[in-house]
């Protein structure tokens, strides 16, 4: 696994840390993935740790949540 | 401002982030402040809207918190 990979579920908080994730490592170097539009990739995002959108998961593993986002938990719903 | 400013509290949780923060974005893009040896820079990381340890503020001035850190309230003690 060599790129982040950037989940969120298309909330106004999650556009604006993608923009800026996005800025930051460049987007060649990060997946977007959008939970909502995606929700079979949530149970790989639980798997790497996420408990909140929009969370970011980097190449080694580890898992560093932006923002007080909204809980996977509600994106289950 | 270019560069993005991270600030943390020398929690162990701040220290994995900062880590990857670096190894994301490369040491020469960010600015590591430990706001508890460097308390003056409190009152700025507030006014840049860090609410909690550890926060990435981008140079487009959004600040980014990461994880479900300490409290800034806490570092002022």
């Amino acid at each position: 696994m060599s790129k982040s990979i950037f989940y969120h579920a298309g909330c106004p908080v999650c556009i604006d840390a993608e923009h800026d994730i996005i800025d930051l490592i460049g987007k060649d170097n990060v997946e977007i993935v959008h939970l909502g539009k995606s929700p079979s990739r949530i149970s790989e995002a639980e798997k790497s740790g996420v408990k909140s959108v929009p969370a970011l998961v980097t190449p080694n593993g580890n898992t560093l949540h932006i923002n007080f986002g909204a809980s996977i938990i509600d994106v289950i719903g």
